[in-house]
């Protein structure tokens, strides 16, 4: 008997949950499903013996400790502020350890002692990061395998409304923590395209996106993540010419979202003042310039500020939000990013029967025998309902099979890991295949270099 | 015999320390003045004996608390973040200060405990904080004093070249610290327009200036700064409906300047990859849209990207900066704001005999038995050359009036204090008149009320 214990069990776990309850008593586990608030949960493991569930506060070190001590492997899928706590509790016990967040510098301190006492610290293993790095690492590995020399990669990712639920302009719903969708991209994004380094500002990012297409659902846009060069180390690819990642939208929506960054709706660093006394009307008017004549109606200002045509879908996307108009927005000393976030929670929620969708596409170009060849290879993941997403799938799924692929004794790398290596993931993404998480790939042979 | 002791004696220090010498024989003065390196001093002391100067750092406790010692009066014109360790210093050993710096939250705890003691704290008593406060409050006394009711209240400052030394197409030299002058305006300006809280993101504040007027000088521009709101309560002005603090450039500059902003080039807050490596060519290579052909100029794509004319004034700022060519950066591990700073000190500094020059415009607007009125209130100061600036003179020239008034005994506010009263301003106002430190005020009275 094997013990599994989860921390965090809000939305994102269910299929990891189903997994888990799926393969339990054929491999012989028992799961301890650890969280805040666990009354939704009660209805779950009541009926079966091999899970139980426990009211668990992370910030309780007595406790922390008591419940990895019970443990053969845990995993976390708190908040990521929260892991490192977690880790350094399974480095004391000597307990392996698997996250679906980033590897943090925090996390790269504790490489060697994971390593030194035989343990597995398995981070980025959910869908991005996670799905990404592994698909993303098969194509390039069989492209060199092949003898070819890779000279562009560029992967994109969203979380996307399905579309037989998608029934809105800006044709997105939240599948995610809606306050990270709200302040998405704020900083810099760095990527290097031929050779040059490029540095696009937040307040250009939504301006400046690529064009993508995925037959059988058409075209989408995607616009650069922060961080799209730290990848070319582990990916070994320090000396690839272009390399991006993105974050992959349906067309139309970077155009629209990026009124609200040139506003300054999506900013999270201070107060408005009074803001309960806002209504969402009274919130636009705080960040237009003064009208220049009273019978100037909203969205001819919010033309002539952006230089947006009045009646063209942009504006129809920001009058299908209400922006426009005297709701109150009944929050107290709420940021902008706040506020703008409860605007689009109420329009952009997954109703129920609502189906979520995953698209990745990663696009390859490389060199063979002289020849540019070009490799598409895209994912599509739908989920089943507004419980099951595919969010919840394709984030759980490849959590759960590591953590049995793990107890099994199948994976040899220790310290901290991410699931770059063909060990982690072939059994991940054939597995994968029999839950319909599944790549097409697609090839290109352009003209032959002179 | 007085002790004064003047920490930090940078360039902005030369009409201080004039002052302080003409005025040491009459009011019976010594002067120690403290700085990190004082060989260019040197000189100035050597044929007097009321002055002498030591080599100081505010880091070493026992000099700190060595020299505060012996002064009655401490000066500290060092850079903003040491005046909290001098403040302490002070308060351990009951002693009054004066500095030109903005009043911080690690200021405000002082309060009561210089109250106690007896001390004063005189802080924002420069140019801008600091002459701003006093000419503007003068003005703002006198109205409510003959029963007026203030309805708006702007008020610019900017630190500028003379006409007479005005020789660039930005019309624009450094006359204070470059870094600051690259870094102004990031974040989120907040101000107040007929009672609506108004709030410009950093990207959108160089587009949306006011004009002013100057006679003699002719046209300027206006943005806004950071915070106009805060001296509401100072001002006594709590209910006013409109009410901005701003800064003051050439009709132009801030057009041109917003290019900078777009592209990204004020950014502080990331290293460039390589920029040992780079040209300023490059550098602006790093943030531009890949070239749609290979025949496009930068211009052309600047042009392009950001909807600027080709061969506009805008652009010719640029190219008179050598933006566009293929000089070496030559700096390591710099942010993109230190590469600009680099190339903009280049072409931006005061030449020997140059003459900067000081414009604050106050733009009043109030209601006196149901009559609108307008008043301005200007101020255009000039340096003597490129030793005693305008900006030396603004700031130093009131710190050292103040000075004079607290060691005569004739302040008595205690505590943490900003000079908004008349027993403060009326002195220094006058004294500074003097100097050629005069506003000229202009009244305008509007149309009858229905």
């Amino acid at each position: 008997m094997k013990n599994i214990l989860l921390l965090g069990a809000g939305r994102s776990a269910s299929s990891l949950i189903k997994y888990l309850f799926d393969n339990a008593t054929s491999e012989n586990w028992h799961i301890r499903i650890c969280d805040i608030s666990v009354a939704h949960l009660q209805p779950l493991v009541e009926p079966i013996s091999f899970a139980d569930i426990i009211t668990f506060d992370v910030h309780d070190a007595k406790q922390r400790a008591k419940e990895v001590k019970a443990a053969d492997l845990v995993i976390s899928l708190l908040p990521a502020i929260f892991h490192i706590e977690v880790a350094k509790e399974c480095l004391r016990q000597e307990k392996s350890l698997i996250t679906a967040s980033y590897v943090s510098a925090a996390f790269l301190e504790l490489h060697q002692e994971a390593q030194a006492k035989n343990l597995t610290i398995l981070m980025e293993s959910g869908l991005d990061p996670g799905i990404d790095h592994m698909s993303a690492m098969r194509v390039i590995r069989s492209i060199k395998a092949a003898g070819g020399t890779l000279t562009s990669f560029k992967s994109y990712t969203g979380g996307l409304v399905a579309p037989e639920s998608d029934n809105n302009p800006w044709h997105y719903k939240f599948t995610w923590n809606p306050r990270n969708v709200v302040l998405a991209g704020q900083g810099t994004a760095k990527y290097i395209k031929e050779g040059q380094y490029k540095y696009i500002p937040y307040y250009k990012l939504f301006k400046r996106t690529d064009e993508l297409f995925v037959e059988g659902y058409g075209h989408f846009e995607g616009y650069a993540n922060r961080d799209s060069l730290s990848y070319r180390e582990p990916y070994g690819l320090l000396d690839i010419p272009t390399m991006l990642r993105g974050t992959l939208r349906r067309q139309g929506y970077c155009e629209a979202w990026d009124v609200f960054v040139q506003l300054g709706l999506t900013d999270d660093s201070y107060d408005l003042d009074g803001s309960e006394r806002m209504t969402y009307r009274t919130f636009v008017e705080s960040f237009l310039p003064p009208a220049s004549a009273a019978s100037q109606s909203m969205a001819e200002r919010i033309s002539l500020y952006l230089d947006i045509p009045v009646d063209g879908e942009v504006m129809q996307k920001l009058e299908w939000l209400g922006l426009f108009e005297e709701t109150p927005v009944a929050l107290t000393a709420a940021t902008p990013a706040q506020v703008l976030e409860k605007i689009l929670k109420e329009k952009w929620t997954l109703a129920p029967g609502d189906k979520d969708m995953i698209v990745m596409q990663h696009l390859f170009a490389y060199d063979l025998n002289g020849e540019q060849r070009e490799v598409t290879s895209t994912l599509v993941a739908k989920g089943d309902d507004e419980v099951q997403t595919a969010m919840a799938k394709t984030v759980g799924l490849p959590v759960g099979i590591l953590a049995k692929l793990l107890l099994q004794g199948r994976i040899t790398h220790r310290g901290v890991v991410i699931p770059i290596y063909p060990e982690l993931y072939e059994p991940v993404l054939n597995e994968l295949e029999q839950y319909g998480i599944t790549f097409v790939e697609q090839e290109q042979v352009g003209e032959k270099k002179s």
